[in-house]
């Protein structure tokens, strides 16, 4: 199999593509520089908010993303990821400018759980992503139910994420994040999704250990696998 | 002034090349996406050996590098970066290429090492940087003086490069390369130079506190300030 580049819209944030990125590299079977994957990134952080657009307003992310997939296809990539929950709004916009096929994390992320046999997760996500609705549309028809944090529970992720991981505040106060995601687990959610990519870096940051699914790296072993090469899980 | 992205060609290795995306990331003071640097990456695994072409007759690795770099120069790349020592030797073919600034890591370093005072440092690398020379001609006429490891010292380097960090062995058996650190230090060195970009992750990898400057670091800050961000140190 002809190999291919995997192209990375990046910059929604900039930590989550160094993770993707660094999942990609570590999780391609290669003994040498020269067996693992090409990767073209564009750390696009031109791209406004994608939360701030879809809730209060904020200037459209999904222009200056498809610039991003229009270059990295122009540079040669074969296939193209989007390391951030809440930017896969604006999906149908950006697969609709490229000839190249674009992963959908969220469609994967649903896919793998159901392969699990996972019947109920909980949703952690910003309010972008939560209240668009694109992780319930991504999860319909698959039977597997989706809980989602009270209204201090709510405010408590977007908070570590905004206050805590993208400020780098290693600081940061984590006990209502604490028990929110502990409410959800209460309430059945037999494991988490982690639907904001700055999430798996809390949980490292801060050291949280729960039951969690991260859709960064299901979308990094997909992506790995779709570029001709070998996944190690 | 008008902020510059920044180009990295990478996959010199691929690890290497996350590293220095996350400290650019980590060292740029931001605290929201769009304050972030816009980050450039050709993560271009077809760029052939460094040490292989050098000692060995293996294949030139300046064409692919020119290559990715007159890309990331159409890209918008304001400015490159190089993050691979070894790489620096095909330096001259890179900056003839484009219009753009390449920044030199390892005379970064050596501006820094002489900022701080420094009169002797232990030179950690891959044969194909010590036996060429790069360092000693970067650091020419700057009056710091540079000491390398005995044979088997080098040797265990080379082995913990390309057998431990490249392979990605967790396991990797580093005694030899603390022998040939420590006897850096009792000659006189007052610091090591990590002037291979797998060696600080190996000492991350491997747990080793040594004192030690980072030219990924010192390129990364660099890079930084040249694109017009507030670097973080």
């Amino acid at each position: 199999m002809e190999k291919k580049a995997i192209g990375v819209i990046g910059g929604m944030g900039p930590l989550a593509t160094v993770d993707i990125f660094r999942k990609i590299v570590l999780h391609t079977r290669a003994e040498t520089d020269q067996e693992h994957l090409r990767v073209l990134i564009d750390n696009n952080t031109a791209i406004p908010d994608r939360t701030e657009a879809l809730l209060h307003g904020g200037g459209d992310p999904a222009p200056e993303m498809v610039k991003s997939a229009r270059l990295l296809e122009r540079m040669g990539a074969g296939l193209l990821v989007i390391p951030c929950n809440t930017a896969h709004n604006f999906y149908g916009a950006v697969q609709g400018a490229v000839d190249i096929p674009v992963l959908h994390m969220l469609r994967l992320t649903a896919r793998d759980l159901g392969r699990m046999g996972v019947k109920c997760a909980g949703l952690l996500a910003t309010d972008g992503t939560v209240r668009t609705g694109a992780y319930q549309e991504a999860f319909a028809g698959t039977g597997i139910g989706l809980l989602t944090p009270d209204a201090p529970g709510q405010q408590a992720m977007m908070d570590m994420v905004y206050r805590g991981v993208k400020a780098g505040n290693m600081h940061f106060d984590i006990s209502e994040a604490r028990r929110a995601m502990e409410d959800l687990l209460d309430r059945g959610a037999e494991t988490l999704v982690l639907g904001c990519t700055e999430l798996p870096l809390a949980f490292a940051l801060y050291h949280m250990v729960y039951p969690a699914v991260d859709p960064t790296l299901v979308l990094a072993l997909e992506a790995i696998r779709q570029a001709g090469g070998e996944a190690l899980v």
